[in-house]
């Protein structure tokens, strides 16, 4: 791993720094999925990832700052959609999230999350930025869409995804009922009320 | 505490065991409050109240069986109301629910709950048997509703639970929005097609 440069330059140094930090990122983020937030300590992560504390500290100065760079290694970020109608960008943003959630990682951590986030102001503060990125798609179609003139003049942009995505993490988390294509059609029927 | 029996027969023994079994809830309910439920740890119930964990054992078989029985000393369960309508019941039920989302203390300690239910099956059990109680009375008004007519035929009521309850998890956990009146009032109307 340690990098040649075109002047003939070796750079162990820089390399062992990147392949650490990796390490430790690689480590955070597995650790966070098999124990949750709560559960992913820094001495743990240093334990398995066989690099020190004090290393670890001087590359992230809190806990919050290196479980949110390894919480982006887990993140699958929603595209936005530009089929050219408000039913078709929904039932592709809806698609993606109910894939999503059916299957990638980080629906097993984010409980922890926000379980974290009622107990420390830190977390709160990263959660929410996490969050109005993942609800930003969501308001571009809704915007568009009331663009075109296809929303009732008396909808709510902030209702509508309320519902939309509350519903499927209401059964991702809650009910643990199955996130079935009908239901994510019959939510969208709903939401834009046909 | 020591309770005289009718025949003047003295049972501290009753008496004690009594007051040690509320002892151990009541810490027990406060550390998940404080902690969550992956930070309630019988060592620290046993430290705290003062009950041996061989005692705590003898009541409760398993963490998870404590957990519940405390968790019950948390809940404000919904009344289901008979208002008359499919509107003013929807409004009275979801009133209730946005009322104790943010006032009561289970929603502190629900998405540690969740988080566990994630990884422990036994966890996971006892968190649905709470989930159907506390959609019951969602269910209960809306068969009512399909009974005198009042919904469209195409509605489902499984759907119906999602969003209305899914839509004021959403900001109380996952947003962290305000619940307003407005909300609610919003979400009643969209569900029920108005």
């Amino acid at each position: 791993m340690v990098k040649v440069e075109r002047s003939g330059r070796v750079e162990p140094l820089d390399a062992r720094v990147r392949r650490s930090r990796s390490a430790v990122l690689d480590t955070t983020a597995a650790l966070m999925v098999e124990r949750g937030f709560g559960g992913t300590t820094v001495d743990e992560i240093s334990r398995r990832s066989g690099v020190a504390k004090t290393t670890i500290y001087r590359h992230w100065p809190t806990r919050a700052d290196l479980l949110r760079d390894a919480g982006a290694r887990l993140d699958t970020p929603l595209d936005t959609p530009d089929t050219g109608t408000v039913e078709g960008d929904l039932g592709a943003l809806m698609k993606q999230l109910a894939n999503a959630l059916r299957s990638a990682q980080w629906p097993a951590v984010l409980p922890s999350v926000i379980d974290a986030a009622e107990r420390d102001a830190d977390i709160a503060t990263l959660y929410s930025t996490l969050q109005r990125g993942f609800s930003a798609p969501f308001l571009e179609v809704l915007r568009r869409a009331a663009k075109r003139g296809e929303l009732a003049k008396s909808s709510d942009p902030a209702v509508l995804v309320a519902v939309l995505t509350g519903a499927l993490f209401y059964r991702r988390w809650f009910s643990r009922e199955p996130i079935t294509e009908a239901f994510v059609t019959k939510l969208v029927n709903l939401t834009l009320g046909r």
